[in-house]
């Protein structure tokens, strides 16, 4: 791999980047209902693409060998072997009700795998962050490392959704079959439920229909964390669709027996 | 009313008190899989109770003439007329999560409804504020006032619940009615839901099954900031069960019409 911590302080500063082009957009009040603005004005559509826009800019002065993969703008081609994966805010429906579980997410892959990814949750001001043997949580004025919980039995365990409907018939019935065997099910936290996850204060996120973007990041910061992040059949989740995140290994082999079985 | 600006300050003071004793123990470890606590140490419960001892503390110093309805520790005479409503904290599952949604909630009703209240999220530092002619968010750095926002179609609408099965199977069809009809429905908020929708951030809260202290709060704040709250037939809220707070008069009787209504 090439120069580390370059390739942390460039997704540091993209980051940053995001922070300061999408905060101001957050919590703008609803413009049909003010009627005080353009009626085509859209700030969840104007902070996804601003801060898109603002780590491309990042990504081109500081490392302009690398691909990118942007939930907005689509992939541009590189040739140094890695690729940037990002999405500029995920959990739009979060966003437009003023709730701070959505987050910038960014991934970095090697072509074999996610190497390093982090979750960055700008209004709380929390960046939870995994790979290259860091796993830790940046607050406003301080560091925390992260490592998932120990737990091995579904019966005591917490598992998060965002939203209850999960995806397709067949996929709300498998995540049931896990929701009924746990002591709680919590819904609605987007990419915030991972960094919980890596926190060490859930057990099991599960679900569906998610993109690449929508995971990469997540992925990297559960995995550093100790945690396990597979498809539903146990294979790479980095593709998105079914995803399965999981504090251990035990947790992970339970929770996927009863997504698989009928 | 008497002193209104020691009133006031009183309920800050609590609502710091109970800020201290809780943020310690969010996020702690499960000990369960830990094993580092004793086998009893439950801190969402210790949290609970430490913080209304240290709001009571401050109410028997400075207004020892009022009477308590608390969470905890329940029901202290007075003779004031005025009595305080203190959950300290709302949305225990959000906070065995470690999902900051949960609340600290104070409420004050003189006999005849809620004067006044608040909901105060410690670990993001958001106090929203409402009564007396007082309709505000205080964060760390920063002070913006409450007012919910102005739509009138449920077309339009935002919904928001804490549990997707509400309460009863009727009460489960009776939400199920309404959040058909509207834009988009959102889980899992507790308490800060009602803190977005003083906030103008989204226009319906709907929920089954509540205590007394779970809405004095936040009843307190969403009236302040221009919003409706009622029960589900229209009548008093202040008594909690089932509840629904609206933006606009025209969302509360088309979400009621549709609850009502087979």
């Amino acid at each position: 791999m090439q120069d580390i911590q370059q390739i942390i302080d460039t997704a540091h500063e993209m980051a940053d980047a995001a922070r300061q082009v999408i905060l101001p957009l957050f919590r703008t009040r609803d413009i049909e209902t003010e009627n005080k603005r353009p009626a085509d004005f859209d700030p969840v559509t104007q902070a996804d693409r601003a801060a898109e826009r603002v780590m491309r800019e990042v990504l081109a002065r500081r490392r302009p060998q690398d691909a990118i993969l942007g939930e907005e703008f689509g992939e541009s081609q590189g040739n140094s072997g890695l690729t940037w994966i990002l999405d500029p805010i995920d959990g739009t429906r979060a966003f437009i009700s003023g709730a701070p579980s959505w987050g910038v997410l960014i991934g970095l892959s090697d072509g074999n795998g996610i190497r390093y990814g982090l979750i960055d949750q700008p209004y709380i001001g929390e960046r939870f962050e995994g790979g290259f043997g860091i796993s830790r949580l940046r607050t406003r004025n301080q560091e925390h490392p992260l490592s998932v919980r120990t737990g091995h039995e579904l019966s005591h365990a917490t598992l998060m959704t965002t939203f209850p409907e999960i995806g397709t018939p067949d996929e709300a019935a498998a995540f049931q079959r896990v929701s009924r065997q746990v002591r709680l099910t919590r819904y609605g936290l987007d990419c915030y439920a991972y960094a919980l996850l890596a926190l060490g204060q859930i057990d099991l996120v599960i679900e569906a229909g998610l993109q690449s973007y929508d995971i990469a990041g997540p992925l990297a910061v559960v995995e550093a964390a100790g945690g396990i992040v597979t498809d539903w059949s146990g294979g790479p989740a980095a593709a998105g669709g079914q995803v399965i995140a999981a504090a251990t290994l035990e947790l992970h082999r339970a929770a996927m027996a009863l997504l698989l079985n009928e």
